[in-house]
């Protein structure tokens, strides 16, 4: 029957057909993503008015330049706190519609860094009096902390706050082009007020290091920048990336603020200019982590975009090797495509799940640190910056292997796939950049390897964190089974953590070793510049690993008996494709072994590809699971029916360069260039004559 | 005397000290590059008069639409003819012109794909008619081979070119949507001729399969669409990237063309109707094996333009970890930065020098096919698509290590990078998508396995090709040497290159053990999905191994003593980096061995280590020696003189957001939200009251 369809009609036939094979009940699984069936209405409720406003209209935003992209920032973002006015919507509510307009609007960037900043820092007085404008959007704010010449390393900034006891003001001070703030999300062209990290300097010149104070920057009354502050927009990003959002500069000339407004819950200046130290040094770490946490779901959401599209587009893609039924074969079907598609689909569930969990957490230590218990700090720091690194650079490399699934279409900016590349791609470099956050997570690791090495060899159960569970293998009660087998069971996900595991701890153990042979000698360690980035990215994978197990330990408890034992078998494919991402460093610690002469990982691979083909008849179940709506993912390639060849056409018939006949353009230079080349064509002709 | 330095002030005297710091002759280096002093000059003098012609200015560029941008690229290419008549320049030059013009414009597309494929198909007859108004672009032509449904595979292409023998005519004609021809450079607005791929149907209906047809698409007069074909452009690519460029589609409703329009080099259709047969089917390959052997050489320009600007960057910025004279580390100085960026400009210098070569090689087998004989086609066809393969995925790579490596500001547009990495990218699909070129690679190495398996075991030298030159250590002659020490020596470049070809004998070897294997079981072969690709790498890689070999023992005979120990550095060290890049497969074949309990790649990575602290000092003089003009970089992060913060703050000032004071949207959209916001707080605040 589907042989007879025309090639366009096949399309949405196939797309069909797969619905039809999954053995799963979408809802239950799609209401275990959006943790129970309130929330998922709640958002499709919002999504569904969203999308049938035309503020919100999609279909021009393709051939928009930048000035045009921020007025439709600014607009769209009026609108929804219009909406949230007309229908009621709670505070929450309305952050899930942030979360749902599918652009990184200034906005965001003063919900992610600003505000949360501001309210956990600002003290008693200043809520008093900006709170409830900062919680209504009365005032706009950005966060500045970046310098033209600095970076995350707050230590280094140059811009001063200096106190002038006699009139009880700072001074807000750039001395230098490199002190400029710069990068600052919604500083360029929106913010009407700012957070400053500031040296601070006390009376008699004495440097107190970064410190926070409210900097107002533009008028309330017409939005002109205030006097000796210069501010304007940094430019364009790579790639087209934020397009919307402002990243701005700002120089300070000798601005003078009140004494009140230095952020002071943690530490103040007394009128005549007394320095009051914060009560405790790690109090002031909850924004951070509210924003780090935030980034894990939000990951997930990025890549379960990704997953769907391209899923979905190598279902109704055919091609090359025809079969019997002499019709190409369904992209979807070559193995090569789901072992690289498939392990993105469960990353997605991975993140989604646990960026859920670490929101929980992250409120658990922020209810705690206002109580002045900071117990919970220290891990939240080291979980939260693994988890951080992974989603980031998983997240990444996921939408572009996705993109790349799909061949030359994935190239087309209808695909969707480059526009979330873009805007995720950052994500590696802010909130702390990566290559920093190696270096913390493998400063937990070690203190933890030497808190390990410091216990009794007799204690039965290590004193070791979640974080770093992993170690418990370096303790003589875990010292057995040496190396995991090649023929081992890939099907039990408990192979794949133990052996992630066993590599992060034996990569901790070598460096910890190194460092003490070359502290010894007194020379500086040999290891390989990127060991740390090693260790680092091990010992996150192995916390993963620990988190992905108990994920689907829980999955009968979460879903009937068939969707667990699906999504179980999802999750642990992400498992094994992280397993032989590791393989160099298992196979250099031994730990993975096969017979003499024999490829010891070729088992695990040919397990990852006998799980892709278990999933690939679920593949469409388990993407609608996500619940996108075609308004939502706004890409001709992941439409819900498949119709993917006539989204390709309608909207290439909308682009402006083909508006006018001939080209714009045509009389100027190309109709010269086509006549000099014939006069030369001619007279070369004639030469030959 | 740099401490006391103003920070702006500081990254000019970094530059300064760190060019001061090399040991080589950078001259001599840069003319190893351009392949001669005289090359070097011709291509100074071409861009010394782009530079300064206004037409070619790029300032407007970051901040342009579509429109605008192509509008610019006809307007350049226009002028680019235009001096090369005004200077004489020869077809070379203007060539050279041309790639040096810093974007991808339509006549790229129409230089590389329409003109290469026409001249060599055309025949005698199209040649007389139009091989003059190609050369001199009389015509603009461009190149239709893809479809909206399919893409590189010919043989399930749906247009028709059936041949009306009352007229002598063909009729082209798009039966479905799916037939649209689809992603065509040049085609949306600009071409006024193409080679239309379609599938030959003679009279009485049978069809013949894909040929090539000319068809005129645009008047000559005005431009305007001839009857019977719908074109126009498929709108934006991801990324921004090949903004300039008119990807299109076209449909034909039986448009009619002569019969001697098919391009008959290789096959025609008599009046009556009839099939004459092309002579030999590899005499149509040498087309395609120019655009490949082209993306070689281009890829290392690519790789070295990145390579400047972050090495150049990295030299200037400073960050964290004050040393003694108070100054904050420069980024460059860090271990894990030089581990990442330097192999990128090693990959540099390989792919500039092989894509010379290569191209040379072409030359020389375009010369023999003209000439009737296709011998050096299968080997050069398996090479180019090795190298093609490698350098398109290394390319992109490198190219986001490169802009991950500048932390936050590699994120600016101003960087450069990622204008270069968007236009890069597509590499990997195009001219051969990169998972298909993978299979001829593995079909050519097992070719060449069961060649040598055939071969009398006494054969002193094996009969392999230099593709597969690799497969020597599968014969008895090379049986010694089971493994590599981990204590190799690994400054000897033998060492990695003997690694790299056993790594893929290793992998070929179990490839074709597992075929035979499942052939005589008469079951599907349980090898990983990914195989093909990990063996396509593998001897890729084995033979770029092989010729970087070659280069660095040519070496001592291209550059003075210092310059080659230099440069010879710099490409063991680029084979260091590919060693470990294919440790996986080194492991799990046992091909490297450390001491028991140890780690044996360790000392490969510590060699990988000492040799980046080598070359640091020489890493200015190293990328100075690629010639690169401001002009031509234009990156505000690549400046030669290291001001790049000065750039960063001239550029911004440029941004058209900043332009209005206050900024457009303001008054429609963000003061109502503020007002707003104003009266909930007030509101708020009253309640508390």
């Amino acid at each position: 029957m589907t042989t007879k369809a025309t090639p366009e009609e096949r399309t949405k036939l196939d797309m069909a057909a797969a619905r039809a094979t999954t053995s799963i009940d979408v809802p239950r699984i799609r209401d275990l993503l959006y943790d129970g069936r309130d929330k998922w209405e709640t958002s499709s409720r919002i999504l569904r008015i969203m999308s049938e406003d035309p503020v919100f209209d999609k279909s021009q935003r393709p051939f928009m330049n930048r000035q045009e992209r921020y007025k439709r920032a600014v607009k769209i973002t009026n609108r929804l706190y219009e909406l949230q006015g007309t229908h009621k919507w709670s505070t929450a509510e309305a952050r899930l519609a942030l979360d749902l307009v599918d652009e990184e609007l200034p906005m965001h960037l003063s919900a992610a860094t600003f505000e949360p900043v501001f309210m956990e820092q600002c003290g008693p007085y200043l809520r008093g009096k900006y709170g409830d404008l900062v919680i209504n959007r009365g005032i706009q704010g950005c966060y500045l902390q970046t310098e033209l010449g600095h970076g995350t390393d707050v230590g280094s900034l140059e811009t001063t706050a200096t106190y002038i006891p006699e009139t009880k003001e700072f001074e807000i001070h750039s001395p230098t082009l490199t002190s400029s703030k710069w990068w600052i999300g919604a500083l360029g062209r929106t913010a009407t007020h700012g957070v400053v990290q500031a040296k601070l300097i006390l009376p008699g010149g004495k440097d107190m290091g970064p410190h926070m104070f409210l900097v107002q920057l533009r008028s309330l009354q017409d939005h002109t920048t205030l006097p000796g502050i210069t501010v304007g927009d940094i430019g364009p990003k790579v790639l087209g990336a934020y397009v919307c959002v402002d990243n701005g500069f700002a120089r300070f000339d000798r601005v003078r603020i009140p004494r009140e407004n230095m952020l002071s819950a943690y530490s103040s200046v007394t009128d005549d200019g007394k320095y009051v130290k914060p009560p405790h040094s790690k109090l002031g770490y909850g924004g951070m982590l509210w924003v780090r946490a935030a980034l894990v779901g939000k990951g997930g959401w990025y890549m379960a975009r990704a997953a769907t599209v391209a899923i979905r587009y190598c279902t109704v893609r055919r091609q090359s090797n025809k079969g019997q039924d002499g019709l190409e074969r369904q992209v979807i079907s070559y193995p090569s495509v789901q072992y690289r598609l498939l392990p993105v689909l469960s990353y997605a569930y991975v993140f989604i799940l646990l960026g859920r969990d670490l929101m929980n957490r992250v409120a658990t230590m922020s209810t705690q640190l206002a109580a002045g218990n900071a117990a919970m700090v220290p891990e939240m720091h080291i979980t939260s910056s693994a988890l951080k690194i992974l989603v980031t650079s998983m997240g990444s490399a996921g939408i572009e292997t996705a993109r790349r699934a799909m061949g030359g279409h994935g190239f087309s900016e209808f695909s969707g796939l480059g526009r979330w590349y873009a805007d995720w791609l950052p994500t590696a470099t802010y909130e702390g950049d990566n290559y920093v956050l190696d270096l913390q997570v493998v400063r937990g690791a070690l203190k933890a390897f030497h808190a390990l090495a410091r216990a009794p060899p007799a204690t039965a159960s290590p004193p070791l964190p979640p974080s770093a569970a992993y170690l418990r293998f370096l303790h003589p009660s875990h010292s057995a089974t040496p190396h995991a087998d090649a023929g081992a069971d890939w099907a039990d996900h408990a192979t794949a953590v133990t052996l992630l595991e066993r590599r992060a701890a034996a990569l901790v153990q070598a460096r910890a070793a190194s460092e003490s042979a070359s502290a010894s000698s007194g020379g500086e360690s040999a290891l390989d510049a990127d060991m740390d980035h090693r260790i680092s990215r091990a010992a996150a994978e192995a916390y993963l690993a620990m988190r992905i197990g108990e994920l689907v330990r829980g999955l009968p408890g979460a879903l009937p008996a068939r969707e667990a034992v699906v999504v179980g078998r999802l999750l642990t494919l992400g498992l094994l494709a992280l397993v032989e991402g590791g393989l160099v460093d298992i196979l250099s610690f031994g730990l993975l072994r096969g017979a003499p002469g024999a490829d010891p990982s070729a088992a695990l691979r040919i397990a990852i590809k006998g799980l892709c083909a278990e999933l690939v008849p679920e593949a469409i179940g388990l993407t609608d699971a996500f619940g996108f709506t075609d308004w939502q993912l706004d890409s001709a390639l992941g439409v819900e029916d498949g119709s993917v060849y006539q989204q390709l056409w309608a909207r290439a018939q909308a682009e402006p360069l083909n508006a006018t006949e001939p080209v714009d353009g045509y009389k100027e230079y190309i109709k010269p260039m086509l006549e000099r080349g014939q006069r030369v064509a001619a007279a070369a002709s004639k030469a030959k004559l």
